[in-house]
């Protein structure tokens, strides 16, 4: 506990404890503003992430379930995916929609980024809503990605958020929906303002 | 895409890239339905997490200011830590929220339990809402926290992110905040409802 600034610590050192095109494992040699050395601190490399919140003309939700290796279970999801180098995040939200569910196009709007952990990852999440998307192309997602493509009419999801179920098992992709949820409550729009949770 | 049933990969083979007592790269061989094999496919172990909405009797949230080595940025958080081996996820969040804040009692609601980044984490992160906690002794956090104690209305909180400002800038404690807003809408104890955001 402190009254004075919180400061930043400074890195004395920094090496990869293992590092490949997927993933960077930091472990860095840091001092505290308490003079306290920490000796590796570890933080992750990682692309930075988008998360769609993609809403049909007949007012669905497009989502996609898939099994998660990490968390072991199949799971129901937003479109997401990395963004490539290069890349500018709302170009990788809109590419991943359309690999991922064949659906594009509507009206996009910038919900909003976050750290994902902000005490382990280095990279940021950023949110999408894309309303009126169209399905416009078969998915084709790459080779590792073995997808179901679910239509949800969004009352049944909200009934299920609010009902205590948790069709969205994911922290980062809940956010995105608060983060949605605020959205459509400052927006003037009513087919926005109908989005809130 | 497919109409069968998502079937989960399986495992050849699993090493550890890299393993300490905080954080753990694992490195599978896996095999997907499709025949593909992915090698390695990283997953990240790592304790079960916790965060902590804690409300006084005077109606504030209890926050903690502190700097995050991996987002490079003093962050304003909810109290929040890791579940140590053996204990039970309600009790590390009271232990967090006492060490880092000194404050406890109240009562405590469980709001659910999410996987933060399901294509990388294997652990979980569990939410708490503590109502009416009380300061009953200095916050006492461990050496590598440099923690700054905000107790700031709940109503400038709700108002600020409803003007679209981002107190806490954390996808998983957004996350948090989220299932406090739903668990809100679903309570009869007015000093609950309330808080739906």
């Amino acid at each position: 506990m402190t009254d004075k600034p919180i400061e930043p610590w400074k890195t004395l050192s920094t090496r990869y404890s293992y590092q490949d095109q997927w993933l960077g494992l930091r472990s860095d040699v840091v001092v505290l503003p308490n003079g306290k050395v920490l000796d590796p601190y570890h933080t992750i490399d990682a692309p930075d992430w988008v998360n769609v919140i993609a809403i049909t003309e007949a007012d669905e939700i497009v989502l996609v379930e898939q099994y998660r290796h990490a968390a072991q279970r199949v799971l129901v999801e937003l479109p997401a995916g990395n963004v490539d180098p290069g890349e500018a995040p709302e170009a990788a939200a809109r590419r991943e929609l359309l690999e991922e569910t064949g659906y594009a196009e509507g009206t996009w709007h910038a919900l909003g980024s976050l750290f994902p952990i902000a005490a382990r990852f280095t990279n940021e999440v950023h949110a999408y809503l894309a309303l009126d998307v169209r399905k416009i192309a078969a998915p084709a997602p790459d080779g590792s990605e073995n997808l179901r493509l679910h239509e949800v009419p969004w009352t049944r999801l909200a009934a299920d958020l609010h009902a205590g179920h948790r069709p969205i098992l994911e922290a980062a992709q809940m956010s995105s929906l608060f983060l949605l949820s605020l959205f459509a409550q400052s927006s003037a729009d009513p087919r926005i303002s109908r989005l809130r949770l």
